[in-house]
């Protein structure tokens, strides 16, 4: 089968085998698959991976013969826990030791005709959400984690920084969530997209307000970016939240005496539950279309992962 | 009177006037100052702070004459709030956006004859309380901050990190607050301090081993030092706490990946509570006598901030 392939020299695709499921796992064809930034920066060095990227998909059960979802549409989480472990054995894959991560960690990604998933981390999409937006479950469920971390954050102002996907997505979550939140981004194309949905939106720090002023109880680092923390920090009041969503902050230069001068909590925020993002893609709570910047063919991948590289591309999908 | 100031060209002793308390303040004749790691911080270039050093110190009331406290020994808060804003209304000086803070932020300090602080800042000390005691209210009281932050604290595992003398000190508070506590540190004979209290120290980190393995549910850096919060997040378990008390954690290369990918809670943690460290020193359940490492007169401040940077040196005293 057709894959891109992650190695010493970079991404390319590849004629590969076609996986064969382990027992307790299923064979996935793959619909659509899209392009995180976690993706570009595997490509950079992160995790060292080597191997088929992606971890953002859709796809449709293609083995074994026998599973009862055979045929069914699905995405799926992307941890897969040792099934062993008190973290497995209270339902915390996501933070086993032994796991492997779909396309980041030991385990073959989806930017490939097909790809296998243990049957327990599948989720059947309901018709009415199509694969276009269903790719989005993934990083959705991201942003619903802040909410099982930190459920008081519905009742408070918060500020999410960074106009890339997460930062899109968070934001629209938190305000369907009820809590009063804004954005702090950098691409006022980008931001448009919340115009409609009333969620103010700011690309300089100072004109951030929220009604204590220009410091927030409850920050949402959602960068991707070296520069992103220190911001957030200085958004941040004394004794509040910050959450940092940005999975990848690379070795930067940081002073952390404000967190300590201040009294700031920081959340570290992963991978979340997918349950409430297909809910929240079924009910329509969630724009995401006018986030798709780029589609193509997975034979042009590597012309894909270009795209998704250039300033101000939001998401790129790739079909098998 | 006598006064060690704090200048562009480092800190020297100058005879400079004696301070005039303003309204709501009191006139305190120093009786023992101790020398901190931020005190160090602060001649290395850390607030650009300029004026009289020195915020750890034991006193006596000596103006104005009318003052009910006229006489009696005492401790004193180091943060000044404006007593106006919301964050002084809470209570909460030590958070107040234009605070001025003893010997640290836009304050003179307690390295000379006298200083001064608002009244309500002040405790009366316990005769029981000796003064090379209760020079260590300020330090012991930033370590009940975390027991006022995180009041779960006291159930869990806990290992400290840093045998200086905040480590110490929270080790001990901890300790007594019914945490299972360990002690993470480099210098064998300041550990030995603890073991007549049956506190666990290790000075290896892959032998500092909790009931659940290498990595611990809550971990307290206190090192002081660059490198120590790369090793607190390398000791803290998936979804555990890390709270951050070194007060000064210069800017550093910092990688926070980890905290991200093991959504750890990172707290930021400060000044603390002076009432039941005053508590803590009465009841003899915190040892502080056997970290005094030197004793100097005020005249020789020059020659006891050397001597606090020395390797192995805990506490350096300073008297009028």
């Amino acid at each position: 089968m057709l894959a891109c392939v992650l190695e010493e020299n970079g991404p390319s695709l590849k004629e590969i085998a076609r996986p064969e499921p382990l027992a307790d796992e299923v064979l996935i064809r793959v619909r659509v698959a899209g392009i995180c930034a976690t993706d570009l920066e595997l490509i950079r060095g992160y995790m060292n991976f080597r191997g088929v990227l992606g971890h953002e998909f859709v796809g449709e059960v293609a083995g074994p013969q026998t599973h009862p979802l055979l045929g069914r549409r699905v995405v799926g989480e992307i941890n897969c826990g040792c099934g062993d472990c008190p973290w497995c054995a209270r339902g915390m894959e996501r933070h086993c030791p032994e796991r492997s991560v779909l396309g980041i960690l030991d385990r073959p990604g989806a930017f490939a005709e097909y790809t296998c998933l243990p049957s327990r981390n599948l989720h059947v999409l309901p018709d009415a959400v199509e694969d276009e937006a269903a790719v989005f479950c993934e990083p959705l469920a991201a942003c619903f984690e802040v909410l099982e971390q930190f459920p008081e954050i519905v009742e408070r102002e918060v500020l999410v920084i960074g106009d890339g996907r997460l930062g899109l997505l968070q934001t629209q979550v938190l305000h369907t969530a009820g809590a009063r939140v804004g954005l702090l981004g950098r691409h006022p194309e980008k931001m448009a997209l919340l115009a409609p949905l009333g969620i103010p939106a700011w690309s300089e720090p100072a004109q951030a307000v929220c009604s204590e002023g220009e410091k927030w109880p409850v920050v949402v680092e959602a960068t991707g970016a070296v520069e992103g923390f220190s911001l957030a920090v200085s958004k941040t009041k004394p004794r509040g939240v910050l959450v940092l969503k940005s999975t990848v902050v690379s070795e930067a230069r940081l002073n952390l005496s404000s967190v300590v001068v201040d009294e700031i909590t920081v959340l570290g925020s992963r991978c979340g539950p997918f349950a409430p993002a297909i809910r929240a893609l079924k009910a329509g709570a969630v724009r995401t279309s006018a986030m798709i910047h780029g589609r193509f063919a997975l034979r042009n991948a590597p012309e894909a992962l270009e795209k998704a590289c250039e300033k101000g591309i939001i998401k790129v999908l790739l079909r098998p």
